[in-house]
């Protein structure tokens, strides 16, 4: 952990995954200097998403350190990199904001050329891995995993934050509390007096519940087939639940018909393809917005009649909800440390990173909404 | 022909489809007098849309009038009618505007609840023909059925027109060309210096290139596989077009790589959901938003991998343009009086009813844009 000006390999503890929907496994990892334009961090608190959980247990690339919703301390910073310093508190960001492509200076889209979804668990700069096991090289998540005491970032994909805000809480801003309130504000800029369905009630969802309330939306529908999840709902904004389980009808139909022809808007929470054609047909002629947020497990394509769209409808898709990290980041933790948005209320569990595993079979059985693992310090 | 104040049956020369593809057959028909909120039609000019080829080899409903782009005079009206009267000069169009329902009062769409689109063959308000031959029904299309000397048509399905306006052009903006003038400046809303790619280069696509155009856009790329619409195309405000024939590439891929990424705006004008899939392909990360137009003659479901919505893509849907006709045709009509737009480059044929069957044959071959059928005087 030297702090000169030439940083070494470190050695820590990682929670590596050796293979799909095998428990972590804790090992020594070495964690190798950042490389230019990268930043090293200490990992503070890292919250447990469900994309984690989905790429475990069905991807290929192993072993690998998941975990990308994430606040830390840097501790060392590469070559060329000017805007942190050890000590900064941050975010690392799974996409990046360059700040100089075409998409980043267009001010229309948080889309980042440089710095978009990396899915090959590699660093962007090289296609190389920064962490490794006696020399073989472990994989990276999403441009962050940080479920590591360390880890190597680019610098594009971290955001400096105020050093009073809580990290152990605004992790939940990396990922899946920012992506659902963007989606209501920024994607779909949902309007006051508005109908809202929400298709799924994990954290991402009821931050779209949560958004659509600050926006005044006079109903807001969750839907979510685990009891336990819709009882916590209310909480966030939603009005009122339909579990589909208890439905004789298909649950577009349900939707339409309480809403009198379908809502104003309809949010895709779930990562389920065909629950997006269930959330365009829930939406009413004329002007009804679906907003696709979820990571499907399986089947990505999605379908719909022509008929939905001809008639009004538009469909689009949201990424982190349309924040872009370094510009946007920033106040939107302020906006928390002022009490604005609420985050804490998504924590269900506090668990040492040690416990890591209890994480991830917590939200496999849709107990949590979000579990924050933290390091020990 | 009365004009007494209780109209009669009117006898006339109709166009009447008995079967799917079978030639049109030139019947004596009667035209019974328009009810409640309806008015009664002597059709001027009717050109020929692609929706009307299609439906007339696919669908099932026969003996049937098709046409539904189309002008005229009022001939008479029904009980409750206080907007028309015997003379005025109309516009028909395929949906209507009740100007009551939630829709039409809300001011965010054309789509009307009460008259929205008629798909049985039958009058909006009691589900029966206006049309018959010795007593037996004869179906509508569309609530216009203008291959007929006279029509009915539901009164919120007829617009007013300065009777300045030449009747023998103007039926063309009763459909095809508002479409997809309203398609660029309604639905996509397309910007100045923009890059639009427009998938079919009939009517409707020419007219989103003349809306493309005019709004500025710098390039407009034109794909369809017909050589010689290629070359009316530049006309239009067409920059570039791309036969699919000749590319090795997939379509999609080959938009991608001249556009540097994919276009600003994709058009779907062909009316085939496969190709919406690929407009979806062929616009940007980030802001890329595809309007699809077109009525698909087989397989009406569309698919998209999910991640093309992820990253920042839009799709919706263009339903006539979004215009709604009694509040927007009018002004529509007069730019064309003030020769700001276009109509008369796409009629490539003038005809007399007589030989409306050389209008569909046309339109099969791919040999015309518009075909204006012109009734006796």
């Amino acid at each position: 952990m030297s702090s000169s000006s030439t940083p070494q390999v470190i050695t820590c503890k990682a929670a590596v995954a050796w293979g799909a929907g095998e428990p972590l496994v804790m090992e020594e990892v070495e964690v190798s200097p950042p490389h230019h334009s990268e930043i090293r961090i200490q990992v503070v608190s890292t919250s447990l998403c469900r994309s984690d959980l989905v790429a475990w247990e069905s991807q290929t690339i192993f072993p690998r350190v998941f975990g990308h919703e994430a606040s830390g301390i840097v501790e060392s910073v590469g070559e060329g990199v000017t805007e942190f310093k050890e000590g900064d508190h941050v975010l690392a960001v799974f996409i990046g904001e360059c700040m100089t492509c075409r998409l980043c200076k267009s001010g229309k889209t948080n889309i980042c050329q440089a710095l978009g979804l990396e899915r090959k668990g590699v660093m962007h700069s090289d296609q190389k891995t920064r962490f490794s096991i006696k020399g073989k090289p472990v994989y990276h998540y999403c441009a962050v995993s940080s479920f590591s005491e360390y880890t190597v970032v680019h610098s594009g994909c971290a955001v400096k934050v105020s050093p009073n805000a809580p990290l152990e809480r605004i992790c939940l801003l990396s990922c899946g509390v920012a992506a659902g309130l963007g989606a209501a504000w920024n994607v779909a800029d949902v309007s006051e007096g508005s109908t809202v369905v929400i298709f799924g009630l994990g954290t991402v969802g009821l931050s779209v519940a949560q958004g659509a309330k600050v926006r005044g939306a006079s109903r807001i529908i969750g839907v979510d087939s685990n009891p336990q999840k819709c009882e916590k709902a209310k909480a966030f904004g939603i009005t009122e639940v339909v579990n589909p389980n208890s439905c004789e009808e298909p649950i577009a139909q349900v939707i339409k018909r309480i809403t009198d022809g379908g809502a104003d808007f309809s949010f895709e929470c779930i990562g389920d393809t065909d629950m997006i054609t269930t959330a365009l047909q829930s939406c009413c002629d004329g002007w009804g917005l679906t907003v696709t947020l979820g990571v499907p497990k399986v089947k990505p394509e999605m379908s719909a009649h022509y008929g939905l769209l001809l008639m009004g409808r538009t469909l689009k898709g949201s990424l982190y909800g349309g924040w872009k990290p370094k510009s946007d980041l920033p106040s939107l933790v302020e906006k928390y440390v002022n009490k604005e948005i609420k985050i804490d209320d998504y924590v269900t569990h506090d668990l040492p990173f040690d416990d890591i595993n209890k994480a991830f079979n917590l939200m496999r059985e849709g107990k949590c909404l979000r579990c924050v693992i933290h390091m020990p310090r």
